[in-house]
């Protein structure tokens, strides 16, 4: 399940409450060139390394995803997928949306959700609430709007009005999609003799 | 939503439970010849009305959907269902596996949910359970094995292990469904300029 969005629309904080509630799910730790914020630790929010480590990683194509975002390198490492997925685990991946659509394409059974801000006004007064320049902000919401387009191939929108609420839509899709046929055809095989 | 099962599953339940957690999504009120359980209220649980008359409305083309079932019509008037979505409400329908069928049909942005037993042996034993004749729970069995090869075009299967946790699915299917992005459309338009 791959939780996306422009940044400042919460969707970290929903998939750390969601977290807590399905502690069934992992969550991929992503790799990261920014430093940590606090609070933040190796490991467990990110893989803090190097911009040097992460061109090399790169190179080596050791990314499942990666993106940039504002001077920073953002990424999945392709072994931390296969080693969760592979124990036959549920993996919960918070990357950007440039990311997202690189994994669509090797990932067709995942479930892609997009996080919107409750209305532009919002989304324009939360970049506000950064304090940016106006320069810096025009920047932002553009990039913003662009990333809002992809919205067009996703399978889920939450509209991230109320936190609670918006974490209770993100367990919901969860748990319903694990109740979805296609999902299930193992266990309904006894039944059909 | 279209709530679905064989006999002796506990859809009717898990369908009660749910509608207390989701007050906002409307019962659809089935029309029946059988004949009220303790407890059962007419309007309620069921329009209970004569075998006359339920043949009248089958003529009349009152129906959505109906299908006979030991002996008993049951049926889904279209005048209730047109109402509840004309006025935009949400609508849940517990129906019979051959009225599901026919609703598919037309109504193909409906959301089918298929009750299943945990088990081949739950289902026999729950069958017992009712103390017939071997005989009876034969047929009983043979119509269910019938009725569950139809989950093959469901949308999501509950296997109602545990009456909580199969309401908690039904909920979290409602709640997801209303996260889809097709269903969506009104709302991601402003985000799309």
């Amino acid at each position: 399940m791959v939780v996306s969005a422009p940044s400042g629309t919460g969707k970290t904080s929903i998939c750390r409450e969601f977290l807590k509630l399905c502690p069934d799910i992992r969550f991929s730790v992503s790799s990261t060139t920014r430093p940590p914020r606090p609070g933040e630790k190796n490991g467990v929010d990110y893989y803090f390394i190097s911009e040097a480590a992460f061109r090399e990683q790169i190179k080596a194509g050791a990314f499942a995803e990666w993106a940039e975002n504002y001077g920073y390198y953002y990424g999945t490492a392709k072994e931390i997928m296969q080693n969760i997925l592979g124990a036959g685990c549920d993996l919960l991946l918070d990357i950007e949306p440039v990311g997202a659509t690189a994994l669509r394409k090797n990932y067709p059974g995942g479930v892609f959700v997009f996080v919107l801000p409750p209305s532009l006004e919002a989304l324009k007064s939360r970049l506000n609430r950064r304090g940016e320049i106006p320069e810096v902000m025009q920047v932002r919401l553009g990039k913003a709007m662009d990333e809002i387009k992809e919205i067009v191939w996703y399978d889920y929108i939450i509209i991230n009005q109320d936190l609670q609420d918006a974490v209770d839509c993100l367990r919901s899709i969860y748990i319903a999609e694990k109740c979805r046929r296609e999902r299930l055809a193992e266990k309904i095989r006894p039944f059909l003799g």
